[in-house]
């Protein structure tokens, strides 16, 4: 399952978000979970026809409420709706399993649909409970306004200490169809300083089998959204979901080897690529988007490791953070990544718009120009290349610089 | 192999460090290898009579080349001497392994002993040839000022950003034989910014048999210095060792039940515990100490576990950092540790010189005095409980709080 055709797909990017595909509505609003009354913190997305549905979790040992009502909501592999809230993880707050169902009871009665095809998702702060008559109230004027406009208020809504909104859509053409795939994340963030929680809602009217769905979703999800860290901190409300309601009326695909297999992976990945840098670049604190990306390597999972391990090394973000290339620090995350590889056989580099500079070969120093070095690592983005000559896979992670502003952030009172 | 009469032997602290056993010298002087000539950059420690010695090292793949040389020369157990320099790591450098014999060779041959029986580490920048000349030219001088009274420049010598040296001692008695411990260590540092590395080295006159030393020494640097992080970076330098060389003239300690190996075990977890404390209020930038433990567990690996990624959170850090009484992020940090628990028992508190409060009970919020909270919470030292409710074992691991210095001492340029 490799996607290496990427380029002679001509998928396009384009407008709408989320309710770029066809059938597929949004809205956000304000309820009152959040003090900032500037900021959105309820989002309803909707499908008018029943969805394929799949959906990855927290690892994390201590799960949120509404993931577990959304695992037993989904086991059946479909979905109408998804009810999210910000403001409140509802994780290890009391009642919290009674109000995630109440969530999506109250969003299934609105919306006329059955509760078992609502998925939950919460973010916020841990512990505290969840004003659910709040949202209770709410939700009818939420489906109320529901539109193929809302994908920025939904994107909005999502958004804790996020200083943007991510979204993003593209279109291809599949058989003579054209199928959309559209999609919205949030980063890390907080109303109260919090952890790093990432939610992200994928949409799509391609028409495809539910098994080859969570098939792909999960590969997809292996290597964007599972591609980045912020701070090595793994949530307790994490999720990304994806619906596809098959309104594109694209023949069916339903194996490995249907032709529209690889062109809608392929769109599938630029999208959460896209929205997982987008997460990245927009780190808690951050000021730029560091990327790495390991090649020659024997196997991809490998090269994932050793991405992974470098951008979240705290004492690499720290040296990017101040445009110093001190790529000892990078040899030696990779070496504590715990995989195998022969560090006398690795060249690293730096390259950013500014251009590129080699600083180690065969895993010892070379003498280059500091000042080409700072120059080039003074950038908004900054990539991060370790060449292990060993075979022919590669992959990339992103992360993001660490900063004042990080610990600023993160030090102070919740309340 | 239990430490749990630590309260029925009188173990005394002494002055001395690592020259308080009989039979040990060291010296520290500054060579010429740091910019800064206030601060010593090479240091000597000797024992009259050869000791039975073991040292662990740093599990990163990317070791530096003194590791592979000590390895070497440790294998046959024995050792009369450590070289050790700081402001250069000798990892990834031009010539890296021939300098770390040479640097062997030049002690040995000052202090007119075997290449095989001498310990080198480095510690400093990553990748920058080593200046063995200088090393060379001072070794002579080094050696002629070894004494009993050398400890402190030794532990001088080896810091590179500890802002104060780390040295302790004990003695107790043995069969009626007065037997003494000794041990120095560094911390995160650099001369140029770096990673954090650690090096220790423990003396004893202990007379112990070398299998029951290794044995005795995995033991406790798995439950002190592997208990440690400051930023969660394994350095490509690290190591810990001991060297015990009998003078003591205790009956030789040869097995588990001989009385002698509770009180010695005692005694090293004293030292070593005292030690790793000191590595992690002194982690680069820190303003306290944060300990970590976790108690009521059904195993002790799976406690320190625990307690070793709560510490390691850069969220839980930073929280800690601002005083904030932010218990989700703890509970978060340990749901990600990887290992299994149920965190609807689990109770949670802080305490400190200023009083204890639970904030947390069967994995619910309660409801606490934020005031009371950030009077424990700023303190020096801050404890974290964690109470599994599922056993009797306990483990305790100790980190510092992130702070803007650790970003700034590591985004500055390394020159």
């Amino acid at each position: 399952m490799k996607v290496n055709k990427l380029e002679k797909f001509n998928i396009k990017k384009i407008d709408g978000g989320i309710c770029a595909p066809v059938g597929f509505l949004a809205a956000g609003i304000y309820c009152g979970l959040r003090k900032n009354k500037e900021k959105k913190d309820l989002a309803l997305i909707y499908s008018e026809t029943v969805c394929n549905a799949a959906a990855l979790y927290t690892s994390n040992k201590v799960k949120a409420d509404p993931i577990y009502v959304t695992m037993d909501h989904i086991k059946d592999g479909n979905a109408k709706a998804v009810i999210v809230n910000s403001g409140n993880a509802n994780a290890c707050a009391p009642k919290g399993k009674e109000n995630a169902i109440r969530m999506a009871e109250s969003a299934a009665k609105a919306l006329g649909i059955e509760k078992k095809d609502v998925i939950v998702a919460s973010t916020g702060v841990i512990g505290v409970p969840l004003d659910i008559e709040v949202i209770e109230s709410n939700i009818p004027m939420l489906s109320n306004i529901l539109s193929r406009k809302g994908s920025s208020d939904a994107a909005e809504a999502i958004m804790t200490t996020d200083t943007y909104k991510k979204e993003t859509a593209v279109s291809f053409e599949l058989h003579g169809k054209e199928v959309k795939i559209g999609g919205i994340s949030k980063g890390s963030g907080m109303i109260h300083p919090n952890m790093g929680t990432t939610l992200s809602f994928i949409t799509s009217d391609v028409n495809i089998d539910g098994a080859i769905l969570d098939k792909i979703w999960r590969y997809c999800v292996d290597r964007t959204f599972n591609r980045i860290s912020i701070d090595g901190d793994t949530s307790t409300n994490d999720m990304a979901c994806i619906m596809v309601n098959g309104l594109a009326n694209n023949p069916m695909i339903s194996d490995e080897s249907d032709e529209g297999y690889e062109v809608f992976l392929a769109a599938l990945m630029k999208v959460c690529t896209h929205l997982a840098r987008e997460l990245a670049r927009d780190g808690e604190g951050s000021t730029r988007l560091i990327s790495c990306t390991v090649y020659n390597a024997s196997d991809e999972d490998k090269a994932g490791i050793i991405a992974k391990s470098v951008i979240s090394s705290s004492l690499t973000k720290a040296a990017l953070h101040g445009g110093d290339a001190n790529w000892g620090r990078i040899l030696c995350s990779a070496g504590y990544s715990g995989v195998d590889f022969d560090y006398r056989k690795v060249d690293i580099a730096f390259r950013s718009a500014k251009g590129e500079i080699m600083v180690c070969k065969n895993g010892r120093g070379l003498l280059f120009d500091e000042n080409q070095a700072s120059l080039i690592l003074s950038t908004e983005e900054t990539c991060v290349l370790i060449n292990l000559k060993e075979g022919n896979e590669s992959a990339t992670a992103w992360g993001c610089d660490l900063t004042c502003e990080y610990v600023n952030i993160n030090g102070s009172y919740r309340s």
